[in-house]
Formats: structure tokens, sequence, C-alpha cells
């Protein structure tokens, strides 16, 4: 049922339709209940930063607007930016092909990455070594209190 | 140690780098031996597809500059556009802050979506609907043997 769903999709129109319920009941978790969520900048189109949601922080995010997450190492959800003030807020929610993946577009206020730079893809492979791309814009003892 | 290498290059300035093996030997695989992989067109910056790599894929990816993944359905490696012939020619390789996800920049030749489309996020929510946005530029069964 759930795979039947996506299946048909494949060949669809574009400006075809189905009920957001259906596709959200269809959606493919994995073992651990999350799907994985890539957020893309919705003005530069850089990716900023790739995280985990489980149909709650889906639900939550659809509703309110500002993104939210499913936080592997806190175990919770993650309002992004509830303790940096870096918040994300929706533009755009897609699905692929076969249902296991989302795509966000979001203005992203301030640094996106907990090291306080722009994103968190600032490592590049650059032929035998691995170069640092980008500066931090806020030190991340500015962003998050000293008990985290 | 592991964690320690990208916990150190948090605070690293623009330019530092690393020996490659170094950072490859710190990834972060899940329980699969997996890590995430973003492909990203280097020309519109449209996220295209999403999938999975391990070493092998890793290594050889950057050895020969044509994209391939590891497939947990085929259960094997997976050179894109083997059967299709739409191939990614990695530009760029990144990745991020706790190493356990890559962003690939590529030139992708054809759909990169196995459904004949650009790209694999062609479903936009809408509203209380889900709805189709792109076109398939070519048909699956012109794309795939029929024993596929």
């Amino acid at each position: 049922m759930t795979a039947d769903l996506f299946k048909r999709l494949e060949a669809a129109a574009p400006g075809e339709s189905v009920a957001l319920p259906d596709v959200l009941d269809a959606l493919r978790f994995n073992d651990a209940g999350l799907i994985p969520a890539i957020a893309q900048r919705h003005d530069t189109g850089e990716v900023v930063m790739f995280a985990w949601m489980n149909p709650a922080t889906i639900a939550e995010t659809l509703r309110t607007g500002r993104v939210c997450y499913f936080s592997r190492s806190k175990g919770r959800v993650w309002r992004k930016g509830e303790e940096s003030g870096n918040v994300q807020t929706l533009r755009d929610m897609r699905i692929d092909c076969d249902g296991d993946v989302l795509l966000l577009t979001v203005e992203q206020s301030g640094p996106a990455c907990h090291t306080g730079r722009r994103g968190c893809f600032y490592l590049r492979v650059d032929g035998d070594r691995v170069t640092i791309t980008d500066a931090q814009l806020r030190r991340p003892d500015e962003m998050y209190r000293i008990t985290e």
C-alpha cells in the first residue's frame, strides 16, 4: 500500500495532486522511525544541513512553518534555533520519488551550522587533501549556553 | 579518534587542510556501513537525488570522477547511469561538520531520477495536497531494460 502510492505517482503528470495525509501515511521511515531531511536555502540554493525527522516533527513543521527535526543525539524533538536563535522558516517541503527522503527549502536565520558557519558542508575534498572552505560567522560559545 | 578529527576541525580557518585518508578513515558510517550522499547539480543547484555510499564507492568515485553509490535495493555497487546512461560526473565532494553526510556537486547527464524526471524531488507539499511538479523527460521503459 505504502509503496503503491509512490509507484502510482511515478507516471503522474505535473499538476496532478493527492491528499497530504495519504502521502504522509505512506512515507517510508527507517527502523528508528526517522526519515532524512535535507535543508536548502531558498535564496542561494546552498545545501546547509542534513538532519532527521519523524512524523511528529514533520507535522509540527508543516503546521507552524518553523522547521523542527528529531535530534538523534538529544533523543528528542529539536526546534532548529531553539538555543542559538538560528531558526529555519519553511518555504517548501518536497518528497522524493520513493517517499523516503525530504527536501526542505528554508529561510535560514544566521548560521545553519552548530560551528557558526553558514552551513555544515565546509570540508571540501581537494586532491589528496580536505580543505576548510568557510569561516565561522559566530563563535559557538556565543550561540550556545556553556552547559550545552 | 574519529570524532576528534571533526571536532578539531570545527574551529579551523578557511584554507587549512588535512590529509584525505585521515578524513576518510574518520568518516562515520551507519550500522550498515553506509553514509548518506546528497547529489546537487553544479549548474542549477538543484538537489537531484539522495543515495548511500560506502568506503569502496567513495574511493571509486574520487578515483574515476564518475559517481557510484551503494544500492541498498540491489545490494551492490551501483554506478549511476550504468543502465540508463544518465551518469553523474563528480565536480566536488564535501563532507559535513561531523563527518556523517556527503554532498556531491555533479554534472548530470539526462534525468537523474529513475522515473525519467530531472530529479527525484518532484512531490511538493501544497497546503493539504501534494502536487507533482515535474514532467517525465524520458520514459522509464526507454531508460531501462525490461528485465530491470
